[in-house]
């Protein structure tokens, strides 16, 4: 089957193949201005009504006293609630930049973010008003609150509500350039802290209608949208897939198994989304008589584990599509309409992309072996445009005019992709990836702790939970509970450790170099939180 | 025809496609050790005496008292002569990275590239003893001189004669790696400064091999060389795909017109080389009766005048073969072995590269279109690793992974490349780039000049020759003649304007940036160092 040159449902809705995520999101609110476009806690909103939403929040952009939209930047720290998507699509609208910040970061990685992120508007809610830091350093000079009167301002900043957002006058003054700069997301990699991903506009417009066209959704779709919205995933392959799509975003604050089969009936959702721990959370729910009953139509999953896939599909009689990307190209493989990948693979390359398994000097491998993950893209503006204030690691990423995806898998004759596993060294919990180095920075800022490393371990839920060794300062006493607790304040939740080991010394190569390999050891008597504590297992992240 | 997928002449000598620059050269020495390599001034080197040569400098480079070859780096400023051929050789037998400097630079230019060449040892002639600036805040700590006693040592580093050299115990201590940096180059851009081309070994023997196979040179070769050896394509267009082809190189300090038939005739050259203005001056030459009866077989040209192709072949009873290449991945384009490459193109890809037209929003055109050309390479190490300390740089030009050359083309439906023209505001005479940057913060050092601009206007004998407009400091009385003579001083030779203009400002645009195209008039007062000065017209470099 020839594959199209631009994706239909874009082609469909806007006759080309490139767009501005305004473009792309004003051509559907005039075309379905009367459909249905999100539901959330019991109230809808139609789509013409929710360009009236992000108008306003364009429009009080834009009537800022510190100006307009030139270099404007706009950070969000934000649960899952509609604001998080005005907050996008009216900040595109006003040509600003929106930096969406991960709602789990704390302390000094939340610190370095927002320093980094350069933006002059933050917006949270009063939870996450007590867990920002310090912004006096900052370019931030307005911090607006969506649930409630933020009490008075602070040095800083001047607090608003979201009130002003509801009475401003709804503006506009996109961007017109599909290549310009729509979104800086952090990501970790194996090394080093959190990379700022420069993305452009029509990387999420022509992505995200790819995935439309993969997954075949179309104006009665919903989707069942759990996943964060500060993520990649949460962003293309639930809001901006069913906008392409003209279908219903049904918005969830988080996962919940135990209250995911009223959310799927409440909404009527055709589509499901998640990793592959969601597979094994929703396949553990006790068996209902109307599991093959439900609205469900297909699940969108990132890895799918192969020992359910078809067992998953016959007991709820759905499709399970898996997919495959990163925050710098989503998605680089799914299924292909009219093709059936095989148990194990992710699907065909995107059509906007080419896909290799390179050898350990770059060298391109034969379908059939295993090696590193790289793409190249096909048209331009459709991956990261770099790493912001780090072109050496960008360099590094794409040496050979390939970029290096860190991941392990291997090709077939057809192109089906299959992931075999991260890179040596990187941690990932249940869709979030962690930096081994953020986490050690933080363990070391404890005043009572000398050196720090941070592993992976493998989990039963598939990825990792994290393991963390630590070094005390020399005479200094360590207990795991507390320190444990004292993770829980300065860190994302989900980069707390799991278990905790307390040792005299890191092992060290020659070179001084420690040697992780060495330490994934998890042993019965060391601290284990879910034991110990009782820490609860829940889905959490979404990026890849 | 199936291409190859690696260069035959590096499989027939090596039984693989990747290899180090002292691997090859050390199995031609071997295979051909007594066969002729070298013709120079009346001597000829075997290969055989030639790895002699190389190894007694690896060996006093090994020797030097400040150490071995870990992150040893050794800078050459030298003129055509055996030596700059022992340098390069020798350099990477000792497991050095070899940078070789313009000869024809001067001044501030030159000062800042041995700034940022980092080089403990500089190679250079009595004449260039003299040129050389301070060196004092440099890494240099020995200054080795080729053709006579270096008097006293100066404050800064140690003067050595070339007679050590000779004397020195032959040594190796190759890297095995062909990934590892062999060379830095120097190449103008059309903005900043000169880049520094970072370059593997695998580039240089595996495209130099590609060279070989294109022309399908062997033994029996002999190639006029007159190009720089500073250059990229004097580097591979003659001795080191020599060395592949197991051929003979007959160097030559440059380009004569007048005894270009008499050197031919000297060395039985069998191949000689150029850019489109040689294939000019050849073709000016007197006709003889013996044109067509030469010891010449093939011409290698970069840029073969249309008009002039087909007379110039059937006058002299040769094959012009285009060949089209940069400092950053060079060979690009060539005559494919059993092809006839049209007139006017430069022929079809390198094997190892993947050719693109792209259009303004770098996407991919259709055959027949003009726009830029840009390539990717298909395997690893055979084009730059980077700029090095100008990572921006980098990314700017790796832009959605493409590689953007700058120039102007187009591909046909054979895949046959037409170079078309550089980029906007690019400078290049005879050869050489000239980055108008540095020739401008030459012209600003002067300290009656408050501004100053360089642009290229269309040279009679292709390419461009150039032009300044320079504002003089209030009050300040500027003398076009008096400026040309400073320039002399202060530049390489073919970065002196051939026109001068004296300005009361220059024209900026609305954001302030000087608009160049204003620029490119000449009138008939303007000072013409031709007309004016009696300023000769050579044929100069040879990088692209």
């Amino acid at each position: 089957m020839s594959l199209p040159l631009d994706p239909p449902p874009l082609e469909a809705l806007l006759g080309r193949g490139r767009a501005t995520v305004g473009e792309l999101f004003l051509a559907r609110a005039e075309r379905s201005a009367e459909r249905p476009f999100l539901l959330f806690a019991g109230r809808t909103w139609s789509y013409g009504e929710a360009r009236q939403e992000a108008e306003r929040f364009a429009g009080w952009l834009l009537s800022r006293p510190s100006g307009g939209s030139a270099g404007l930047r706009v950070a969000s720290f934000l649960p899952n609630r509609p604001e998080a998507i005005w907050a996008l699509l009216g900040s595109t609208l006003a040509g600003a930049v929106y930096v969406p910040l991960n709602r789990a970061h704390r302390g000094p990685v939340l610190g370095d973010m927002i320093a980094r992120a350069g933006a002059q508007v933050m917006i949270t809610d009063l939870e996450g008003l007590e867990l920002l830091p310090d912004l006096s350093a900052t370019a931030v000079d307005a911090v607006l609150v969506v649930d409630g009167e933020p009490g008075p301002d602070s040095d800083f900043a001047r607090r608003r509500s979201w009130q002003e957002v509801e009475s401003s006058t709804p503006g506009a003054a996109p961007v017109s350039d599909p290549s310009a700069l729509a979104e800086v997301l952090y990501t970790s990699g194996t090394t080093g802290r959190s990379k700022a991903v420069l993305l452009p506009h029509n990387y999420l417009v022509r992505n995200s209608s790819w995935v439309a066209w993969s997954l075949d959704l179309g104006e009665d779709d919903v989707i069942h949208a759990w996943l964060p919205l500060f993520h990649i995933a949460g962003q293309m392959d639930t809001v901006l897939c069913f906008i392409a799509a003209g279908g219903v975003v049904a918005l969830q604050p988080t996962f919940s198994r135990s209250r995911f089969w009223d959310q799927v009936e409440g909404c009527g959702a055709t589509c499901f989304i998640g990793f592959s721990n969601v597979i094994e959370l929703i396949w553990g729910i006790e068996r209902r008589e109307s599991d093959a009953a439900t609205s469900l139509r297909i699940g969108m999953v990132g890895g799918i584990p192969p020992k359910l896939h078809r067992d998953f599909e016959a007991r709820f009689d759905v499709r399970l599509h898996d997919i495959y990307g990163m925050t710098e190209a989503e998605p680089l493989a799914f299924r292909h309409p009219g093709t059936e990948p095989p148990v194990g693979a992710a699907g065909q390359a995107n059509p906007d992309f080419e896909l290799a398994i390179l050898g350990p000097r770059d060298e391109r491998l034969p379908a059939g072996s295993e090696g590193q993950i790289a793409f190249r893209p096909r048209v331009p503006d459709v991956m990261l445009k770099g790493y912001e204030h780090d072109e050496a690691a960008f360099v590094e990423a794409t040496r050979s005019l390939w970029f290096h995806t860190g991941d392990l898998g291997k090709l077939d004759d057809d192109g089906n992709l299959y992931f075999k596993d991260r890179a040596k060294h990187a941690i990932r919990r249940r869709g979030e990836n962690i930096s081994s180095f953020e986490l050690e920075r933080v363990l070391i800022g404890h005043e009572r702790i000398a050196e720090a490393a941070a592993v992976g371990v493998p989990s039963p839920l598939g990825e990792d939970d994290v393991k963390v060794i630590v070094v005390p300062e020399q005479g200094a006493a360590l207990d795991p509970v507390e320190l444990w607790e004292w993770c829980q304040e300065q860190m994302a939740a989900f980069m707390v450790p799991r278990y905790i080991e307390i040792s005299e010394r890191l092992p060290r190569g020659p070179t001084g170099k420690v040697q992780k390999e060495e330490l994934t050891q998890v042993s019965a008597d060391l601290f284990d939180a879910e034991r110990d504590r009782g820490k609860s297992r829940s889905a959490t992240g979404a990026g890849r």
